[in-house]
């Protein structure tokens, strides 16, 4: 009977997908797992047949400790969706024939909704075909939005980088005895999980951002710099979080306002003139007549392990070795989900849900967990999150700059 | 007979520069100092007589350690250049009149190449008014472009940031099997000691970025095509190091060639549409067709007190000290520099160097340390500045974050 096991890494990375890889990995090999296979690349390499053997790379335990530590997917990573087997069933007879040459009984796919969605479909084609072979989501995403979740495993870390970077940007930005505005961009297109998490910078020795603008709730520009502007009239330096997906009211990103004017840039093209926090620093430099300042927060956080959660990095190997413990039960069609039993202290647990239940749904920021002038989130959001960031993994440094692991 | 001190902080913030604050301070106390004040943003606020007490203020041991923790100017920063003495006393008669009435009998100043221009005039005015105060230069700055000193504290932390963030960055862009440019800009006008850092980010695990560019070398936009193309050949993601002052050979910056093009904002101003890293990624995206992405390291450089290098907090602790020291053994229109005596182990001891042998001048990267084809550094420069990342740092964790101190 097929013993060998397949994982598989999707979509935008996160400091803390390798510990979900290595959750599993751990655990499959406990259970009796004989080979532990990765896709290169996700489903897109393993349709190439781009395989690799885990039991090989990983063979001892600081291979273990500097995964957990390495940013980004280990295995590479795809955006490649699959269709709906009814549709095309192509990849999926080339995909469940790769199965049994390699004597798989489980496959386990780190991602996020779209990652969900692939488990889902190859689930229900597997049953219908009558498939031994059990299909495990592990979720994974900085975003935080998929359902039937408390948060995912890469949030956390996200959160901590964001907390950290805005608090000592905060310090930065105040240095001057002069009036001004700085406006960070946070990531997060469709939910403002991320934004939301600047409230973090706030402690006893800070006051954390101001405002806190989500995708939740739409952009009005009037009380937007008539805020700004009372709050210049009590403190020089005004800090505002801004989520990328800021929209108006007819559901415009701030960030295709200024590309709509038809401006082309240096080469011919369309000019992509801003950023969300472009588009604001310019605005309140405009209307306001103060210093300004842009700071994107970019990738940077994504992939900043040098500053993980060690909440975040344990609750990412947890999924891994519950999907593993699951698949070895005989679960299928199942994403592992975190489930929050008790606020103090902190404590989630692992349960398998049903993986159609989460697939290409997004979960948004309750709108009572946002202040009613729209402009900051509550208390709640703060008790949400904090647990999330707490506690350190120390990095491995060598020659100045933190060790990974390298495929 | 006065034995009062007082310490200012100017010019942009780093992560080490409230080290050397730490450094003068408890050193001053050592040596017999009374009370030692603090200029509230300066010179500018001196002049409108905002002081506070340090013994005061920093008056355990554990406030000493969370000053060395805490980044940006922990007495707030000013960009006042006092006028030439001859030209306008006001300022200077106000100032010593201070002196006079605070006891005091030395001036500590911790800033770049203009803090040391105040310092300069300062001395001068004092010796031709025949005044007892001592006035000492404490160096910093994350450019790394003052004379006489080995390296400027500052520059290693903000190094050590750019190495850890740029690796962390170099797995994040490397996560799909597609072409990709990745473009990092990098602080540094005028000198590329900090795009060169980039370099930092090479070791056994990661190639570091593929090219670094620098204000020294004039951009040839042709040269530069050609070799993106060419490393597009041999491997699928290809990073870039840019610095914020890349200029073409007539001395235009890159990131004012797009702006220059007569464009409008959406408020009706003339548009920055980049960025150097922005026209570089649009160029690339333009002629070489592939996916690009810009990112802007912007003020985390010199704020990420989290990932500061030890290395370099405790020298800027040093230099803090050697500077009190100094101006207790008599010495006036000083500044403290470093000096290497020792590459293998490296070493660097402090020294008095005549201050207005540093104002207002400004070291470049000296050009046999960049490539003959100006698109990298050599290993003279990775040998160098490798030194000044080395160890680190444990922030102070609270709730997640680290905890910083307050005025």
């Amino acid at each position: 009977m097929a013993r060998n096991v397949i994982i598989g890494q999707s979509g935008g990375p996160t400091a803390v997908i390798n510990s979900s890889l290595a959750g599993v990995y751990k655990a499959a090999c406990s259970l009796g797992a004989d080979k532990v296979y990765g896709m290169k690349y996700g489903i897109e390499g393993l349709l190439k047949e781009e395989l690799v053997e885990l039991n090989v790379l990983l063979d001892d335990r600081l291979s273990i400790e500097l995964l957990k530590r390495t940013p980004s997917s280990y295995l590479g990573s795809c955006r490649y969706k699959l269709p709906e087997p009814e549709a095309d069933s192509t990849p999926y007879v080339k995909l469940f024939t790769l199965f049994d040459k390699y004597d798989i009984c489980a496959v386990f796919y780190i991602g996020g909704n779209d990652s969900m969605d692939t488990i889902a479909k190859l689930s229900r084609y597997g049953a219908q075909a009558g498939s031994a072979v059990r299909f495990i989501g592990v979720p994974k995403t900085i975003d935080n939005d998929l359902c039937l979740t408390d948060h995912t495993p890469g949030y956390g870390s996200a959160a901590k980088y964001i907390a950290t970077i805005l608090k000592e940007v905060i310090r930065d930005s105040s240095v001057y005895d002069i009036r001004s505005v700085t406006v960070a961009e946070i990531m997060g297109r469709h939910a403002g999980w991320l934004a939301g998490a600047a409230c973090l910078a706030g402690g006893d020795d800070s006051d954390g951002p101001d405002l806190i603008l989500l995708p939740e709730v739409p952009f009005d520009q009037d009380k937007f710099l008539a805020r700004v502007d009372e709050l210049q009239r009590v403190k020089s330096n005004v800090i505002i979080a801004a989520s990328e997906g800021v929209k108006t009211a007819d559901g415009t990103y701030l960030c295709d306002l200024v590309s709509t004017a038809g401006q082309l840039d240096a080469f011919g093209h369309k000019a992509i003139l801003s950023g969300t926090s472009r588009y604001l620093s310019d605005l309140i430099h405009d209307k306001l007549n103060c210093k300004s300042r842009a700071i994107e927060f970019s990738t940077l956080q994504r992939c900043a392990s040098h500053l993980a959660s060690r909440t975040d990095v344990n609750e990412a190997y947890a999924v891994g070795g519950a999907a593993a413990a699951a698949a070895f039960a005989g679960e299928t069609g199942k994403m592992i989900a975190l489930k929050r039993v008790s606020e103090y202290p902190y404590q989630c647990i692992t349960e398998a849900v049903d993986v159609q239940q989460v697939a290409n749904l997004e979960k948004k920021v309750p709108l009572d967990w946002i202040t009613p002038d729209g402009m900051q989130v509550t208390a709640a959001f703060e008790e949400y999150a904090r647990p999330l960031i707490l506690d350190e993994v120390t990095p491995v440094y060598v020659n100045g700059t933190p060790r990974h692991i390298c495929l």
